[in-house]
């Protein structure tokens, strides 16, 4: 944990969208910049399923966070303007009450007696912590991947409370293909029987079928031509040497994957991994519409205005799911700019791919609040 | 196997492309049609990494093959024209030599003794069979995926023994990330534990590997547009049956994949997948250039004509890899047809979509041969 973590209680049992319940919430967050006496500056962050609240360096923590280049007094999320706020993730395992949390009832971790978890829940309970912190309205939601998803959620839910969107890479309900994925994910870790039906001891985790649904994870995160511009067919230096595995790792890609999947399993937790992987592929905005279709949902909202980014090379949360956004945005009566991005590290760009997302976001940020 | 499976020695040891032996050579293979008497009709059909040789139904075996709607009287590959034969792949497990053959020195599956196999041993080992039946020259090789690569193999090592070739979906070397793909079936094979090092008993392979290992690829070999339209977001109708694990089937596409790899893991063997795999990482037509250059290998092929096909959502071999090869084949002087297909079907398309794939092969195999 980040030593610029807070954490926050929530009031009393915390009921969960698909009917389950958890006793008592806590929240992990991170805050840069001030709020104003006016508690109209807030920008609240969502993240995608696994970082956690430290999205950038500050004082009481100097190491980088996960969006570091976005976030700062004149960046683009500018906190000598506004009050940045991030929150771990309800069901994630950085301070927030997740399946690796005690069980008040039981006083040991729940595991899989934590209830069924939906991105509407991870909302809600930010909702909720934000009222404890006595801010009732948000200027602006911003969210990548799974944050997208729940910065959409949060405005179908709370209608009127946000003013502004920014949405990126995100869905209104998942693809086939992208639920596949994370199925596979799910499959590999649950395969390991170091899983034990997801009831693990602690510190002995399912690490290797973790490390295959990272690598999986890898996988769809970047894009083929990525890839082949920074490892084309290099091999490792040491594929030589003795003591290798048979059909152990060759190429430097595979060693990048390797290295990075093992790094993972050492950080995040298993049960976690599951709950929020399924809670992406379970969301589908229709079912806040009569008549089930996502873009009816998001009529409702009565927020001001919106930026969607979407990546060409992203094939989990593909371009045209952006436009689809975008669309039904604009169709809301927001004042919608929709802007494809062409770069070539897809679904993770707007983690790495500063020359692109850097000058848009900042230009949005720069116009008048409305 | 198949009843219309038949089977040649090869004479003498085998020697491989990077430097392992095999004692003995076995090939199963079936053909359709006749050899003319000037045994200038040949048809060689490379299959990709999984198929057997049992192509095409017969009257020995009337079961449908995996290329059924393309083989017979009148058909693409116009059995009444064409003598067509196709090989069970070197390295396979339908009844060619491979790691789980017997190995002649210790009277037991070769498992992880079999040596490191490569495409060119591929190409080359049909090549002998062929002498062995009398048959000096290719009149067409063709091949989709491995069986692409594995046709531009026996180009290259043969050259002026092949007049036309059909070259599906295939690539002069692998990329990154079709090579992460792979690396990531192989390690889900490797990390069960029943694999054994790769020395499971028979009968006891790894089929929970297996089973992802195939999920995976099954992922890779369609595309994110066809599972759209196919399945979209239905569930399977026993969801709510009690009996269901956590994070179980839930989705309609998890459940066809599931299906699909538990069928698989009971004909394929684990190390069979592993060598074949690892063949694909490892190929590359520059290894038989001065220059490193895959072009530059194709340039010493003598061959007259060329027809390239590629699918625009196959992102395993993506299409600008087709025409890199269509590029390099016209640079070789052949009269090449390079054919983008829009078909939805990603890298299996040739498989499943008749209505693109029959027309363009038919036209090319209706012209006159040279």
């Amino acid at each position: 944990m980040s030593g610029a973590t807070k954490h926050l209680h929530l009031d009393g049992p915390f009921p969960l969208y698909r009917g389950g319940l958890l006793p008592e919430v806590t929240l992990a967050y991170e805050t840069w910049g001030e709020l104003s006496p006016e508690r109209d500056n807030v920008v609240l962050l969502f993240t995608g399923m696994s970082p956690s609240a430290h999205a950038a360096s500050s004082l009481e923590d100097p190491s980088r966070g996960w969006w570091e280049f976005m976030i700062g007094p004149g960046r683009a999320l500018d906190t000598s303007r506004f009050f940045v706020i991030c929150f771990n993730n309800l069901g994630g395992c950085f301070g927030s009450t997740g399946p690796a949390s005690c069980n008040p009832e039981t006083e040991r971790p729940y595991r899989l007696d934590f209830p069924e978890l939906s991105v509407e829940d991870i909302a809600r309970s930010q909702r909720e912590a934000l009222r404890k912190l006595g801010i009732e309205r948000v200027h602006t939601a911003v969210g990548a991947s799974l944050g997208g998803m729940s910065a959409l959620a949060y405005a179908v839910l709370f209608p009127g409370e946000i003013s502004e969107l920014v949405v990126i890479s995100a869905a209104m309900r998942a693809t086939p293909f992208a639920i596949a994925i994370r199925s596979l994910q799910r499959d590999c870790i649950k395969t390991d029987p170091a899983w034990q039906g997801g009831f693990y001891p602690e510190g002995q985790q399912p690490e290797e079928g973790m490390r295959l649904a990272r690598k999986l994870g890898l996988m769809s995160y970047r894009s083929p031509e990525e890839w082949l511009e920074r490892f084309g067919r290099e091999r490792v230096e040491w594929m030589d040497e003795p003591g290798q595995e048979p059909f152990d790792v060759e190429f430097q890609v595979e060693s990048y994957l390797e290295a990075n999947a093992r790094k993972f399993v050492k950080i995040y937790d298993a049960d976690s991994y599951l709950y929020l992987s399924r809670a992406m592929d379970l969301f589908d905005l229709g079912e806040h519409a009569d008549d089930g279709d996502p873009a009816s949902a998001l009529a409702g909202i009565r927020a001001h205005r919106a930026l969607v980014l979407g990546v060409r090379t992203d094939y989990l949360f593909p371009l045209w799911q952006q436009e689809e956004i975008a669309r039904a945005l604009k169709a809301a009566d927001l004042a919608t700019h929709f802007m494809p991005l062409d770069s070539v590290q897809g679904h993770d760009a707007f983690l790495v791919d500063k020359a692109r997302f850097i000058p848009v976001m900042g230009e949005f940020f720069a116009q008048p609040g409305v």
